[in-house]
């Protein structure tokens, strides 16, 4: 049963884009600053459509993989024999990608020659967050309770990330906002690995007790303690990026602008 | 029955003003733009006007028509042979309409010589989106697990388009917020008819099993997909309005608003 | 027993300072007009502190009443013979006036000359607001389903205007905000009335049935009636504030701060 | 059983902070007056890196105190013979002091040489809080419907706070949202001494009855009259921080700042 690899793909998806952001953000500001004066850098532009172009293409590949691995769906929606769905969380699955699908475009309508409103990338990610986010809290998880806790855990780090990006709409280029929905990202997809592990055992044997309610305490606990490891990659992060401005001159107007919050930069 | 009739209705009622905004902001910025340092442009009056007549005048037929179908409450409220209320969710999506209705009125007034504060039409549009949103969250479903479900899945798109509008009575005239309302509108609109669909079949027979939790899980996702036909008639949207924008001049200032939010438009 | 007399006096605590707002806000407005340029008027001072101290006074009566009156505790907080607490939910009222009447005093603290932090009135009616939500929601009703309704269905006036409240904390003077709270505050006032007559019938009788589903339907309906009503109050007090302006000179500045908002008159 | 000491332990580490801050934002404003145009006192730098070691290093005994006790779980997390998690509420208590102990390292990290965003320590400080709040909420109480309630009620206070401080990210130095995030801390604080009284009785004997909802609405209105309180300790410190600021000369521009918010000090 590929449910593990499913989970882990998942997982290494959120992982990636977390870990990107965590390098892009700080190597984004070292940019900002070597060409001062000239706010549309290319290089940025060219980050910003090719992290776009990638976020579609994996999007793309999480829903051929969700239908398509032994065990999937296959694009059947209806069993007509069993008179009954033919789910098995891969469907909601694809349609979580689908909505990633959707923000990885926006990304590349608003940086090409289209020249979309800036603030829609912002918008679709969060618009992909609140989907992912309410397609699991609607769940029907039956008897599953430990699932359902699973998922409902998860939830924290997704709609956190959702108000993240909805703030970023209306205020982008907030360092201590975007290295934070970089965090909740990393957070998110190390769960997912949590998830495969706890359901679906790569060693095989079943998944953990589903009715114990000591299990669900403890994954409480745990999923916080993966947070207490992201931390210190969010501070090294925030180091990183500190480090980029001393190395660039003219830093009293940035930290003004960091430290006051809710103005730009004006480089 | 007449629920179908009723379902679709009320779909045509938020599609018509999810659709219509759709064309009107895009319209309305190159109205703006075309007549520069004239900000009270006539042309956009008369056009919230009409707006609000026409949403007064349709709530109205709202009203009416939830009441006076065959098989509406007639209005009766109060069956003292049978000493239970006279409901059937007609009076519900009555009072709906009410809030509307007001909504209409406030859009009058406020752009009319009366002048109101215009912050006053955001505030009402949002006043009916909550009443919306309450009146179906707090109703009685009884064992209908499927219509609560329903209706709470729709609830997203009414209490976010409710949280947008309030936004818009602190920062009016900013489109990805008009336009993202708009989205939520032919959202809700869709599925109302989808809601109709499910519960009362056209074709006869009888509505979707209730109990079955496979269909709660399909139409979770279900909603999703709906949104997911939207988004690309949103993105449309917005490059009408984009390709609007290009055809006017002086546009540098107009850009820096529009990436940067939370700054008005000094045309 | 006293049961709608202690309601119909809270409706009226409410309904009274609900009322007194939609009248002070719009003569505020043309008293600052009047003598503009001197932004602090005795006249508006003197209102502020006798508003704050019938405030205080009022909860005090409030206080009083509900221990006081024949059915009331009298103090007594625990039955040693029944082992068991003597509340009938007299106490938790007592503690909602406590709160209105630390409001109360703030009001008089920040508008003497003590002169406390301004937002500090506003910030002890968010308080106020938020202590009286949380003290009926979390309170546990047992069987009582029709009286968890009723007090549910106020949760959302009361939490509505404790989130206007800490909004003004940071934007004082906006007048829809400042309506829009008393609007709530008028709902507020006349659903205590109607739990009143919901709950203990002044003409006798037993309250409705706690168990039936069409009582509950019908009241939630019925709360947004109450607000259809309050609505048009709203409008009119709207209206008052509207025609005070017009007959003041050099509106064009205050045209634009309402209009925009999040931005302070500048008198 | 140590559970009573460790509930006022935990009250302690609040209390303490609470407190902390009551008297330290009036002290910070009469150091900023008396150096005016010297906006980075090494005074307030020299508080806030002390106050962040002592945050790490009691975190740090928090940690250890709930897990050497006598009855602690002594580093355990799982019993192989009973085949069950070793927890007691002691393992999720820690997870919160190590959140609070990267609060901590981060005041220092920001207010050292390193200088990170300054926004980050109001960030961590929301971070702790959140977590701290979702653990007890996703904590599975079994039966202990008493234990839920009073770590429910807790919440209110925990989640205030959380917001507080997130809102500190954007707007630093806004005394109201400072001296009201302590006074949360203080009620938090009070209420861990009484979830000490109610469960673990330091005079022996059973916890109060976890059954009888008479208990739970008492307690609700119990919460409520702690923070009633630590209302006028709020306004003490609130007079204090006046009377600071009376001493210093140029308050003008002071005045116009605390009362409208949302605008920083220019010192």
């Amino acid at each position: 049963m590929p449910s593990f690899i499913g989970s882990a793909l998942r997982g290494n998806f959120f992982l990636m884009l977390g870990l990107w952001w965590s390098i892009k953000y700080p190597i984004k500001y070292i940019l900002l600053k070597l060409d001062s004066g000239n706010p549309h850098s290319h290089w940025i532009h060219s980050m910003d459509i090719i992290e776009g172009t990638m976020k579609a293409f994996f999007a793309l590949g999480g829903i051929l993989a969700e239908q398509l691995v032994p065990g999937g769906p296959h694009l059947s929606l209806y069993d007509s024999k069993a008179q009954d769905w033919v789910q098995l969380m891969s469907w909601p699955h694809m349609t979580m990608y689908l909505f990633y699908g959707f923000s990885g475009v926006a990304d590349v309508l608003v940086h090409t020659s289209l020249k979309l409103p800036v603030g829609l990338d912002r918008l679709l990610l969060a618009l992909a967050l609140f989907a992912e986010g309410f397609l699991f809290h609607f769940h029907d998880y039956k008897d599953a309770a430990l699932t359902e806790h699973l998922y409902h855990l998860m939830s924290i780090a997704v709609f956190g990330a959702a108000l993240c990006a909805s703030l970023e709409v209306f205020q982008r280029d907030h360092t201590l906002l975007e290295l934070f929905r970089a965090s909740l990202f990393i957070l998110q997809g190390s769960w997912f690995w949590q998830i495969g592990f706890v359901l679906y055992p790569p060693w095989g044997g079943p998944g953990w007790k589903q009715e114990e309610h000591g299990n669900k305490n403890f994954l409480t606990m745990c999923f916080f303690w993966h947070y207490a490891i992201v931390v210190p990659i969010y501070l090294l992060a925030l180091a990183c990026f500190r480090t980029a401005k001393l190395a660039g001159a003219g830093t009293e107007q940035w930290e003004l602008t960091l430290s006051r919050g809710f103005k730009l930069p004006t480089f």
